[in-house]
């Protein structure tokens, strides 16, 4: 049987972190950054168009940037969430991003994150969210499939002391969209059978 | 920087998994076997008391149990239902478990999946959930936040074509919740640095 499974960055993200500067100073570099990975992803052919940046919120400095691997990975929960988040954990050496003594986390997404994902980020421990934007583009743009996310999903994030940034860089996240879109590459949504 | 991690089932899971038939014929079985690793898992330390086991809906094959690996891990996606949809998307070398000429896929969980993974039920692509319960007791019992999902979740598994089958085994699990409550062990909820 097979016990374990690993998740890895493209090498190509692996070239471009080591490029970036150590710290990012303002919430709209480090956006631009995850948009920025958000586009070579899907032109690289190693995802869909998504990324997501950790970064500590007060001084900018860059954890890692993760991006969607699910196709490649044969992995449905490798959203580029998923795989900011975790390897963060891994590099931090913990479960939890807002434990005692640690820096306040801000996790930086070229979107709102997908029904999964935003239980994911509640999970991660991180103090702050930042997003493109949080309407129905995404999908309408795209084909993707974001799932039933709580209605009251803003004042949940802040019940449970998440604040909240949003339409960061919303247009330039846009127009990854729509090149992706227009690329013709594949949209991944789960159960493929039901329209074959 | 850490560009990769892996994520695995502990010994004792691996163990386990030999000493299973090879296939569970009632949904009652296969709910007993997954109730029984959740079990297993908190008392051997390896994580929370939760598991959940990938299934041939229709045939009652075994693809994987999956366990919680929160904690050990450093990984707060590693909920047992991450683990189990993702060791079987290996397994079965597809991301999308509903897959056109795939058999039926079964996902058997020993309580209503929390707000990630019930986003990741729905992108796995697997076709039938078998639940124990989906009701308050989880939480008032252990205390894990199991946070905010939809008000319409079962509404939204059918319109995604996702069956749903509710308090299969109700009472095993909650025993199962009531056990781990009275050992004391870690209640790993995110953000622990917000009661420090």
């Amino acid at each position: 049987m097979i016990s374990d499974f690993t998740l890895s960055l493209p090498q190509w993200a692996i070239d471009e972190h080591a490029r970036l500067p150590s710290h990012l100073h303002t919430i709209e570099e480090r956006m631009a950054a995850v948009i920025r990975f958000s586009r070579l992803n899907f032109e690289n052919g190693t995802g869909g168009p998504f990324a997501a940046g950790v970064f500590e919120r007060d001084s900018g400095k860059l954890v890692v940037i993760g991006v969607n691997r699910v196709v490649l990975s044969n992995c449905s929960s490798a959203h580029a969430e998923v795989m900011a988040l975790s390897l963060a954990q891994q590099a931090l050496g913990t479960y939890d991003l807002g434990g005692a003594g640690m820096p306040v986390y801000q996790f930086v997404v070229n979107w709102r994150p997908c029904a999964m994902c935003y239980g994911a980020t509640l999970w991660s421990g991180v103090r702050s969210l930042v997003i493109a934007g949080s309407g129905p583009e995404l999908e309408s743009i795209t084909g993707f499939d974001e799932g039933p996310i709580h209605p009251q999903w803003d004042e949940e994030l802040a019940k449970r002391g998440v604040e909240l940034t949003n339409n960061v860089l919303h247009e330039e996240a846009l127009a990854v969209y729509r090149d992706f879109a227009a690329s013709g590459k594949l949209v991944y949504n789960g159960r493929g059978g039901d329209s074959a």
